[in-house]
Order: C-alpha cells, then structure tokens, then sequence
C-alpha cells in the first residue's frame, strides 16, 4: 500500500521496452536521432499544432528553464500560493531566470482565480523602475492539491496574462490526469486555452524519466536551445528520453496509466468519505489530501500504508496526503479500505 | 562504419537489464532509495574510498556543478585549451558558477604540463581586488585529444593547484578508457593522486546516462545536494540512474567496454599508420586524430564512415577524430581498413 | 514645502565642504587613501567597536551586497511585509545573491515580531532538499513606515535568527533618525542587538552618496572585496565617498540632521492630529504616514506641498507619506500647517 | 611626482563647483531631476545624437552593465587580450551577463585588428549548440596600452562585428584623451563609426565620479533601466552625478583636461626618449609605457615618483606605467627630467 507519491512506483514495462527498442544501432547524439524526430511528430499529432519539444531530466528543470525563456531577470513571475515552483523547488526558477521574483497569490487548496490575479497585478505597476516587472503567470494543472483547471477556467487567467502584456505556463507533471478527468483534448486545455509553454512531464506517470519543455509560439523557443544546453540538460544519447514519450504516446499508454491513477484516487476518497472522513479538496485528479485523527493515520502507517503529512497552515486535525499512480493495484486499495474500517 | 562519436551507440545491453530489474516494486524518490545507496557502496569500493556521489543528467551538469562547489563567483578556473568545460558545454561552468572565469592554458593536443601552470598562475596573483582569484584547476583524463595522465602526472598538477590554495577537479567523462589503458586503480588515478572531485561518466562507456559528481571529502560536499536540487538534477526515480552505476561495476562491464573501445581505436590507429597517415596525437584511450588528405577523409565518408572533422588551427591538412564504443564490432575496423587500403 | 522624499534635498553644505577638503593632492585610488582610513576609524569609535566599512554607490547596493555575502543562492532571506529590499530594488537582492529566495512576513506597518518569525521559520525546515534553506533575517531600522526598533526589539529577533543558524541584518538606511529617537548609542541598536552586517547609509541625511555595508566580525567580511567589485560598486576616488562618512560624524552632523528630521515629522504628525487626522503610524523617525480624504490630499498638493500617496491594501480612505528631512525649515512646516488649517 | 594612475588625482575644482551649484533646492530624485536633463541635452549635443544616458558609479560598472544588455548569458563578447573588461575588473561583465564568455584575441600593446577578429571569429560558429554564441565586441579607446583608434579603424571592426550579427561596445574610459588626440568629433570616433553603445568615463579626466552607458539606439536601450537599478547604480541623488557630466562638457572642460594630461604624457615619453629609453608602444594618449633597468626604476621612486611597473610577458627589463591627468604640471614633469638625467 504505497501512496506515498506517484514518483515511488517504477515504470511501466511498456516503456523499458521502448528503450529496449531504441536501443538498436547507431543514432546521432544530442537531440537529432529518428526517436526525437518521432517524439515531436507525435506530440504534435497529440496537441493538433505544430510544438517545438525540449526534452530535459526533471519536471523542476523543465519549469525553471521554460520561466527562464519567459521571464527577464527583473520579470515577475505570478503563481497560486503552494505552488512547486515556489516551494519544492528550492529555487530553481531563480537560479534559472538569474534571480527573477516569484509571487505567490491566493490560497493553497484552491485554484488561482481572476480575482486573485487581478488585485495582485495592481501592486506590480508597470513601468516603475524601483519594481519589478510583470513577466508571466504560471499555473499547475492538475494542481498540488489535486484540483484540476477546465480549459475555461485556464482561457481566462490566459487572457489577463496576455492583457497585462505577459506570458502564460502550464506547470503539467500531472497534465494526464487532468486530461483524463476532463476527457477534453491536450490542445484544447493547453494552446487553444492560451498557455504558451508547458512543462509536460509523464513520469509520474509511468515513464523512467520524461519532462519537456514544448513550446506552442516557434518564436518563442528562439534561443532556447542555448539555455538549455547551458543548463546541462541537452542529453548526448536522447533517443532515451524521446523514445518514452514516443511509447507514451503512441497506444494511448498515457491515458490508460492516468486513468487507473485517477480511479484508484477516487475509490480512496470514496472510502474515506464512507468513514466519516470526506476530503479536504475535491479529488479531481490522482491525489487525496484528507484531514485524519492522528491515532488513525498511526494507525494505517502502522498496518503499511505509505503516505505522508502535508503541511497545513489551518488545522488541529492533521492532514495527509495519498498518491496513486498507474501501478496503484485493486488490491491495494482493498486493502487499505480494510485497514480504515476497523 | 559508425566513429562519430562514442555517443552514438545505443546502450549496453547489460544496462537495460539492470535498470528493468530496478523497475520491481516500490521505492522512495529523490536519491534515498536502495539502488542509490547500492550504487554509493559499490562505488566507494570502487575508489577504495568512502564517496559521496551525485548522479545527475549529463557530463556537462557533472562538471559545471563541481566546478560551482568549487568556485566562487569571482573564481578563476584553469584548464587546457581547448577543454569541453572551456568550448563545448555553451557556458553551463559560467552559468552554474555565477560567473567564474575559466582560463584556457598550454595548447590542445597535448596535456597540461606543470610548467604551463605555474606560468599561468603568476598572472593571477591572490588578494588582489581587481582581478579574479585562483580558485580550481580541471583536467580531463582521457582528454579531448584522447591522451591520458598518469598518476604521477595528476599528482605533480594536483600539488600545484594545492600549494596555490586551490582544489583540483578531474573531468572524468572517459575516465574508463583512460584506467583500461593504465592499469591502475581508480583510487590510484583520483584521489590518490589529489583529485578532490571528480565528474565521473559512465554514458560514453555504454550506460543510458550515468554521470555523477564524486567527491571524496566529504566536507567538500557540504549543501552540495541544494546545488544540484537547484540545477534540476535530483531525479525523481533515481532509481534508473544508480542501477546503471551499479551495473557498471559489479561485473567489470566498465572495464570491458572500455578495453574493446581502447581496443578497436588501437586498432584504426595500426591501420592508419599502416597507410601512412600516423595519427597526430598518441592513440591512448579510444579516440584517433589523424590528417588525412581531404580526398581521403571525403572516400571514407562515400564508404559509409561516419566520423567528424576536428577543428585545428595549424594545418592545412584537414584533422578528423575517429572514436570508437563499446559498440564497435572487429567487422566496422576491418570493413575501414579494407577502405582505408583502396 | 517638500515632503515627497528624504532624496529631495540637496546635500549638506559641510558635506560638500569635507568634499573640497578631501580633494587636496593625489591618493590612492580605490579604498587606499587617507580618509578611507579615517572613515574606518570614525565609524569604529562611532559603534564601541572595530568595523570593516565598504562603501557603495547606493542603499540598493549596500542591502544587495550585504545578503550575498550572508546567503547561498539556495537560502531564504526573511524580511517583513512590504521591505525596501523585497519590493523596492526591482530585484537587486536576488541579483547579487544569485537567486535566494526573499520571504515577507508579517504585515506592513507595523514591526516584525519574534511571533511572526517564528511562525515563518517553521515552514521552512532545514536540510529538505526541495526547500530554500533559512540563511539570513533583515530589518529595517528606522523601518519602512516610520516605525522604530527598540534594541531589546532588535536582539529578540536576532536570537531567533542565530539560534536557527542565521546572520542577522538590519538595513539602516535611515539608521540615524532611529538612533535620534532613541537616543541610545550606535553600538547598543546594532551588534550589540545582535546585529551582524549593517547597510549604513547617509544619503537621506544629507549626504551626496554615502552608503557602506558595515561588518562586525571581521571573519564574516571575508571575501567580500570581490563581491563589492565584481558588482562595479569599488570607486576609483573612493576618497570623495569616504569624506562624506567622516564629516557625518566628527562634528555631530548625523545627529544634527536627524533631529531636525524627526523633529519637523513630529510637527508635521501634531499637526495632523490637532487638524483630526491622527497619523496611521506612530511617527518614530521622519517619516508621517496618514489617511486623509482625497480632497484634502488634492488641495495641499494644489497649495504647493510636495508627496506621495501611497500603496495601501486596507482603506478606502488613502494614505500619503509625508517625509521631512535636514532640509525642512520650520518656515515649511509652519506653511504647511496653515494650508492643513484652511 | 604623481604618474601613479588618472585616478590618483582629485577632482577638477570646476567639478566640485559645479556639484555644489546642483545642490541648490529640492529636485525630484532618481533621475528625473533638472540636471539629468540637461546632461542628456549637453550629452546629445555633444555626440550630435539623441543619446539615450545611465550614469552609473564605476567605469566597471557601465563596462559590465553595458555588455548584460549586448549579450545574453549564452554569448561570446570578443575583446583585445589585456581589455580591462577581461582582466581588471574582478569578473563583473561575467556577473552582470550571469556568465557569458569572454573572449580575449590579439595581443596587448597593440590595438585589436580586423584580421585577429575575423581568424576568431571562425572558431565561433553561430547555431552549434555546444558552444557560446557571438554576440558583441568590445574595444577600449584610448586603450589599456594608451594607443588610439582611428575613426576608420573603429569602423572596420564595427563593420565585421556587424556583419556577424553582433553589437559593439567602446570602453571610453579615457575617450576624452582619445578625441584631444585626434582632434575628431565625439560622434565621428563613435556612433558614426559604427559603435552601439559606449561607456562614458570622464572620472580619470577630472570628475569625482561620472560614468555612464550611453546608447545611441533608443531600442536598443529597452529594459536598461531595470538592469542598472538592480546592480544598485540609479543613485537617488543623482542630480550629483548629472552636474558633473553638464560641468564637463559646458565650458570645454572635458578637453582642457585631456589635452593637459596627453601634453604631459608627450612630455614624459620626449624625455625617456632622450635618454635612451624610447616608450615601448607609442604614445598616442595619456599613457607612457616604458622598459627601464630595474636600478633606473628604483632610484625614480627613490626621488619620489610614483608609478607602477607593468605586467608584461615578454621581457627581461621591466617595463613600467606612468599617467598623467589633468592635475599633472609642469613642474611635475620638470622634474622628473631632472631625476631621469641624474
């Protein structure tokens, strides 16, 4: 009963064998092979635009150098309160952007809103030499709290982004599951609701190693190769990394895997709500943050279940977090439902 | 014919192995998981010596981030002309450093020899405000022109860059190549002969991408992990990264893809002098450079050799590197020098 | 009737006075010269202690420079809500330190509390690898608002700074109209509170350009010459800055000019009140902050009154800042007050 | 006898007056004040071009600050080997452009010529990811040697460096001796010979302090103003700064004092010259470059000259710096003959 995060279960066989696969023969290095070709054909065909995709090793790599590429060194970047960028990075985007200011806005629990947006906007004036200056807005969808935004919800923060003359990033390292909930296409919650670059990650769900950078604006990757050379995150034998995207891809791996991860986060809520303990957060993606007496979740920890307190500025009642993944089982979460009755 | 470079081969298989035995069952994220800590024990018996060792994406990440924990931003670094950490990682030392100076010395083509860096040094005298102060020297070994230090060579520069007040970092890309063509030990090699960090790569040797910072002071790694976290180079599933290592080493894999790639670039070397064409540098790891006739290197290509130009500034016979992998065959050598004969 | 900034005013005439006398006869450029000897020794008779002084070219500067010297770029810098350093030098402190992190608590308007703090430091534990990592606290002294720290105050809070492992700052850009208030010495509000870098500056006091990062344990300055060049801040004449700093002190001019500072504030504010506005702050400094109906605001300025409204989430009602300076004559003040009559 | 440095000297008593007229009255800060006006109006009159001007504190600030707007993190700046930029200045452009690379080509002594720059240039591919990307040039004039280009050798550098998609960059610190030297107009030395951006020095020829990045493109200088405020270079004061450049330029000053300081150094190279001892390159500013017998150099100091010898690679006898400024006099140089006859 590991619940502890989607980053603690393996990969799913289907892309070992891809790798196993890509394995075969020479292959130009650097990002030129035939698997990287297929990479962006398929991710293209998968956002229905033509994307300029930047692999790199993490998901903290792909946001920080994609607000790198967005934001100027005296840029403001705007973010929900909770955000990884801001928390559980320790500091990449600053290192990466040369030291730019994260603002986090709103509440963690929630989404960011218009309203939030707005108020917050007014305190960065443009134009002021003393502030600094408003760059781009970035969102995580489905969010740290396992909420996810609707394609409407995203089209409208895009748009007061665009208005104040910013530019807008989907953080996605949970972008399947968000897909999978809303049942709406990549191209319709990322491009066509605004979002100009989107760190897509599919390890959570399910593969060894794949973040990328895609850019949606081929002007706006203009020289984003350097910075992520720079970085070090331009891999000599790529096919690699591209290889996985490709087999995420190519039979619908991502949605099956999101799907199970989802499903199994729904039946842990259910259960908890049949004892009495409903969410904190409506569960929309792969993620059940709960708040639980202390003697109970001793008690599911002591019975093997994996999971880990979440930092909560509100409550006496502790809050946990529970995480299923593709590899989650049926079983497991029998299991778990039988450990919280008793 | 592939001699591209020794990252155009894929994997080794053993590698691939090893990371889908890896994949089994649950394990925490982020670099505490079993593999990791395998892979340190392996590793520091490897050495002879407890390490600390941070697997991380790409040699050029391996390298910048050593240098970062070396260097302050007002440091200068001293290296080879024509060292990858001075041309050929787009500035990632600079970027990671916050803006160290690397100082390219001596001539490429040959090693850094302790004349050159005495010399150097006198140019950077220590406590004075308006110039960049001597922080570190890096050497590569096998270096870009395929020669290799000695033990007692490292240790004659290593005295120097200690003596200076500064400490001593070993660009280990090929540092397999390098121990199969001496014969030593790896702790003989490093930190027995001074070397306080070291870039160790496994990815040229046939890994996936298996590259590491090591240090064998382990005060010298201290808040190291922030530096790395910062860059985005804490995988999630940093499983696949230590199962590599550990395949490396509990067989002498290492060993045996460096002897074959040693091997079939002695061999390519044999051939050329055979056709009169002695390679310009001594042929000591797995990489020949040789002048050929532009005539010649253009039949080669025609033949379905694949190899580069090398830049050179001397001559007006065009320079090309060959470099051969744990994936050369016996049949791609004798294929070339049957081409080589026509 | 300027009350729109303590940078209004012109310079001091015994400031240009010491500039003339400074200028007599060749020195030694950069930091060298005799009245950079003298200014270090005014300045360690002036705090009980002796002192390591940089002088720069700015406030900005100085705050900047001072936290690159107390945190990594992996550290967090705890400031209160609304600091000069967080949100009004575009930046400048993560420019210099490379991307740390600044961190606001509080609320604006008031001073920050040891409870504020504490509560803070919890969300931010150290050796999580995906967190910034407490580094340093800064302080403002006379603060942002007017308001005052009394040294009991100051070593409360640096207290908990070194017992989390931390260095202590305190911004003392207007540090001499705190010390006219409380009438303590310069010593007892800064290292012996607990303070361990000080940004000293003279500028709002009637200086041209006179701000120092001002060390107390020598062991901590470390280095810092290079920092302090590397950002451009190290003056060929340094003789000119170093002047400043000891005409400030050998006659008392500090003391003079922020008591007369102070002492126009405390008018400014009486008469704020007596007219039925009582200030939104104790006036502690030279500083006046207080709500008034926009009509009132729009007639003053129509009568000839220099300031600035100024940002303020709460009221509805706005708020201006009026600042006086050693500049304010009583003429000003008395004119000022008739117009506040009509 | 002072030929230590132009630096040494005091400020021109004209300066001083004028800092002290500047003084008169409130004046809004931040550069928005009176003077700043003016000094762009006297600066674009001067120039014959509408100038776009940031006085910053240092001349290695504008060097450094001027080239973070030329060059991103990822490019190549190609300057003369010995540049200031490259070698006194402790690393600041590496820090202000967050490490991009310089280059240094050529040889010191000389002046950086259009064939060195093109044979570098070739090493400097555009679009190869692995290397840093050419984006500016950097000459000083008069340079580190006191030699002086010429308004067509400028151009045929601008010419290449434009050809290549750079920017060019003059390093004025001692422009004024150059224009005294060669009796052309500020804007026939500059902008109409191609350079983009100039750091403006007038402290070496008699200000207290006042540099400035001057642009002679407006779109080029887009966002400066945020890079100058985060290095803390936007003085609040800076009426201070303003008077000085109006000072400089109003009555002649500027070219008075050049000219005094290259008479005088005309005068110094005259008299080695006669006695045997002809400068080492010419003396075409305010600089004398000489090789004295040790046994010379030190019964000169004896006599009380001030002077520094000169790192030089080459040769036996040492060679020695000796610069006069404005505050050079006759008698100065008088005797000086008399000490170098003995």
């Amino acid at each position: 009963m590991n619940f502890a995060s989607d980053n603690t279960a393996g990969a799913h066989p289907e892309i070992l064998a891809a790798m196993a696969r890509a394995n075969e023969g020479h292959q130009p290095s650097y990002g030129v092979d035939r698997w990287s070709s297929e990479m962006t054909a398929a991710l293209s065909k998968w956002f229905g635009a033509e994307v300029q995709v930047f692999p790199v090793a993490t998901g903290g790599a792909a946001n920080a150098l994609a607000l790198s590429q967005l934001s100027p060194n005296w840029g403001a970047v705007f973010c929900l309160a909770g955000s990884h960028i801001d928390v559980d990075e320790c500091g990449a985007p600053e290192f990466y952007t040369g030291g730019a200011k994260l603002v986090p806005l709103g509440r963690s629990g929630g989404l960011m809103t218009p309203e939030d947006l707005n108020e917050t906007l007014k305190r960065f004036p443009r134009g002021v030499v003393h502030h600094v200056q408003p760059s781009a807005v970035s969102i995580t969808n489905a969010n740290e709290c396992g909420l996810v935004y609707r394609p409407d919800q995203v089209k409208a923060l895009a748009e007061i982004t665009h208005g104040a003359g910013m530019k807008f990033h989907m953080d996605g390292a949970r972008l399947a599951n968000a897909l999978a909930t809303l049942g709406c296409t990549p191209g319709e919650l990322t491009w066509q609701a605004g979002v100009d670059v989107l760190s897509l990650g599919f390890t959570k769900n399910g593969a060894v190693a794949a973040e990328a950078v895609v850019f949606f604006d081929k002007a706006l990757a203009e020289n984003f190769l350097y910075r992520r050379k720079r970085g070090g995150h331009l891999f000599s034998k790529s096919r690699f990394l591209a290889a996985q995207f490709v087999a995420m891809l190519e039979d619908g791996l991502w949605l099956r895997s999101a799907k199970a991860a989802n499903g199994a986060a729904g039946a842990l809520a259910a259960a908890f709500t049949a004892a009495g303990f409903p969410p904190a957060y409506p569960t929309e993606a792969n993620e059940v943050f709960v708040r639980l007496p202390k003697a109970l979740g001793d008690r599911l920890s002591a019975a093997g279940a994996a999971f880990y307190p979440w930092e909560d500025e509100a409550g006496e009642t502790p809050m946990y977090r529970f995480v299923c993944s593709f590899a989650t089982t049926a079983g497991e979460v029998e299991t778990f439902k039988d450990c919280l009755k008793l």
